[in-house]
């Protein structure tokens, strides 16, 4: 078929036709028409496309089509998309017209320069497939906006002063209601500590220098003073980098526990301080902490006088049985509970909070010192009345659904195509873990990235001293694999993503 | 006179009859009514008081007349206000009715144990004359929030995923813009760097341990290993001791450098690395820096390879002549300037920024991180949408007007109370240094905390190691005094302030 785009064009003074022709339905073919029209300079950059309406009618295909089309390139780096200025070709494109490249033929030159790929300049991947991060266009941007302009209104004059370090009264007691009734945790807003997140909180509990306003001039931070808590630290033989490094940097000894089909061995724990678990459902490994590890961890803490972290990331994300309660439910004086909004809400936020053993909630304000420096007070003033108003809960629940769909159709896609790769970590969480035969990880996470698709091997979440391959006792269930994301991508991506994932899988 | 209270007592279930009697007018008599029965008991913690108007008709006295009253209660923290729940006895006042101090006797306990001053239990001095807070009752509630929700839904969706620790391009685009135009800051916006405020910045700035994300696997952050600058660092003798104790405890020397009536003596600076100052308005004994030695700072830094830092604190607010432009202006890669809405919208806000020379963009970035991990992206929106639609200049102006009547008031109630005390420092910023006699500063200091005056002297702000009293080569202008913050207070309790502040006053 072959049609033009004449009217459209005609509007944003661009003199231009759009072939769609070729393999594929008309999504298919628009999508490459207008990446065939970027890359040649036809189309030039900054210059403005045609609302969907338009350019449907002009030609003769469905609204979606072209949305779909637009989304597409936007998502692979061609095209930007910006609410009140429409979809514009992205300025900074290589192309001949564009000049960077100067070419007396622009049909060879791009042909022959420019990838499939993204272009080089525009962040992030054709494909997202990273854990970490959940869908960030379905923010609920009216719901917050209005949780966040009553707060506003209703709030004290003292709320625009200097912050208390421990949060927000409201906000500490909506998060003790809702922690308690949602993940079993039990807590009272005076043990609750309002931080910028996960890592926020692991630098306050450990940091050796007093990270925040040192409490009086008698009291100086001074390098070498102790933290909240010490290590050594016991912590799972799978887990983020990130936090190996943040430990590593605040001068904490961490020591990696063996992983099997309960998750964390405890039973190997002996004299270290403090554990880091992630209960509810293993980062990235994916299972739940078994209850007689559970139960077994609370006694060896009593006993040793230690402490469990309880990274709780993404404990709302539980598909296929009763959710897990917080291990912190077992022994509130033995757990510093740890949560944010960056899974559940979005990492843009900047919100996480601790629900402390009660003899480290002055310690913990101490190092964050005599004011409020990190947290947005106005942001935990909207969080608690997005809370306390049932938005939360809302949005939790609808992105449950959603999560739980693309997790669905991720499993049928392997079933489909790749049926000798077993996935596994599927009833919770943003991510799976899709187990590789030896020696193919490394080369499918780079197949992968030829192909445009981000995604993370599990070799980087191994901790350097875990053992790797048999481990003399029990099978080591974890070995080589791929740690998918299914969150990121946003709704209409997510198909050509898991498309793309099933076409760089090994052979079976 | 003698009146009661019982319509609007009947309609809050008390019984309770008010005596407008004694010294002062109706306000004080009113006042004092209502904290005798708070402190006797017969209003019981929590009672709900009736509506100013009830109030005022029942006991035939102009609405303010209660406005102020119960507005000066809250001050003292015998009631507390809540937008949408009215005025209430606060909760946790220790009275004979609430039983924390059971008595036989109520008004002979209440007389005996309870002071005149605030109770124990809450925060806030009765009157708040400290320095480095904005007035946090003139917050611009509405504009705020209309630039938060315009923002939010106007955001592309990568907003609400993983931020740039850079900050959000459009608030660095807003930034660059506004401080050209109003500091003469020379920006471009790939040179700014968001953060949480001032103390966010010295430590990315010079923290040895890696504060951020680490930027790869490979070079985890390592105790010892380099900030982006290094000490020792020249600052002021007079200062902020929390700035002094975040350097110490990122193990960075600093260097007092003696200060005169021309500002900070810059060519005392030797092989220091780096010099901090606060160049528009001294902090905090309060003059500019000669323009001769503006110059002579720059040249230092030239000719050593070193760093000014500028801490831009207030240079918005500036009263009896020109604003005094940015010293980054005269060389932007040998300054690197900082400022914050702490001082001119609120510290509740957590927001912050840098403006770099280029090569210390990388190593700001590396250590601050992958990802954003501190500031609220949606606030730095707002931001955004706030300076670029004018709120911003219209709320700094607002305030310029409101501190400047305060700064008049303070200069106009010191020369007819206390006309041997020498007031200065006044020509900018939201405080003022009252200069003392020797050996006066610190019963002063305790007298006005006798009778609830929060305010501090001139000691605490000085370098352990700066010279006192003489100098051998000049005058030493700054010994003893105190800093008189004039924003903090609500508009309606600034007089009270005034008054009890020249009642503490040694004479002359």
């Amino acid at each position: 078929m072959t049609e033009s785009w004449v009217n459209s064009a005609q509007r944003i003074g661009v003199d231009l036709h759009l072939e769609l022709s070729g393999p594929g339905g008309r999504r298919a073919a628009l999508t490459r028409a207008l990446r065939g029209a970027v890359r040649s300079g036809r189309l030039a950059p900054g210059t403005r496309l045609p609302p969907y309406r338009s350019l449907a009618a002009d030609l003769g295909v469905a609204r979606n089509t072209v949305a779909d089309a637009y989304a597409e390139l936007v998502a692979e780096g061609w095209l930007t998309a910006r609410q009140g200025s429409g979809t514009r070709v992205a300025v900074g494109v290589v192309t001949p017209r564009s000049g960077r490249r100067g070419s007396a033929e622009p049909q060879r030159h791009a042909a022959a320069h420019v990838p499939e790929e993204a272009p080089a300049h525009v962040r992030g991947p054709r494909h997202d497939l990273r854990q970490g991060t959940p869908d960030a266009s379905a923010f609920p941007r009216a719901a917050w906006a209005a949780s966040y302009r009553r707060a506003l209104l209703a709030a004290p004059s003292e709320a625009f002063g200097p912050g208390d370090p421990a949060g927000r009264p409201e906000l500490r007691e909506a998060l003790t209601e809702y922690l308690a009734r949602a993940r079993g945790v039990r807590a009272e807003p005076d043990r609750v500590v309002i931080c910028s997140g996960f890592g926020h909180a692991l630098r306050l509990l450990f940091t050796r220098n007093t990270p925040g306003t040192p409490d009086s001039p008698d009291r100086p931070g001074r390098p070498g003073a102790g933290g909240v808590l010490r290590g050594p630290l016991g912590v799972e033989a799978y887990g983020l980098g990130f936090h190996r490094h943040l430990l590593a940097a605040a001068g904490v000894r961490t020591v990696p526990l063996p992983l099997d089909e309960d998750g964390a061995r405890v039973e190997t724990l002996g004299r270290e301080r403090a554990v880091l678990l992630t209960p509810a459902h293993q980062f990235p490994t994916g299972g739940p902490l078994h209850p007689e590890r559970r139960a077994a961890v609370i006694d060896w803490a009593r006993a040793r006088e230690a402490v469990v972290l309880e990274d709780d990331y993404d404990g709302e994300f539980r598909y296929d049985r009763r959710p897990v309660g917080a291990l912190q439910g077992l022994d509130p004086e033995r757990v510093v509970y740890i949560g944010s909004v960056s899974k559940s809400l979005s990492p843009a936020l900047r919100l996480g909070w601790m629900v402390l053993p009660r003899r480290c909630v002055g310690p913990v304000l101490a190092a964050k010192g005599e004011r409020e420096a990190w947290a947005s007070v106005l942001d935990q003033l909207a969080l608690a009345d997005f809370i306390t108003g049932g938005s939360y809960d809302r949005h939790v629940r609808r992105m449950r659904q959603r999560y739980r769909r693309r997790r669905d159709r991720l499993v049928t896609a392997l079933a489909a195509h790749a049926p000798h790769i077993r996935v596994t970590g599927i009833a919770a969480g943003l991510h799976a873990v899709l187990r590789l035969p030896p020696g193919t990880e490394g080369p499918t996470v780079s197949a992968a990235a030829r192909h445009g698709i981000a995604l993370d091997g599990l070799a980087g979440f191994r901790h350097p001293d875990a053992a790797t391959g048999r481990d003399a006792e029990r099978d080591v269930t974890v070995d080589e694999g791929l740690v998918v994301g299914y969150a990121a991508p946003a709704e209409h991506a997510y198909g050509a993503a898991l498309e793309a994932l099933c076409g760089v899988l090994p052979p079976g």
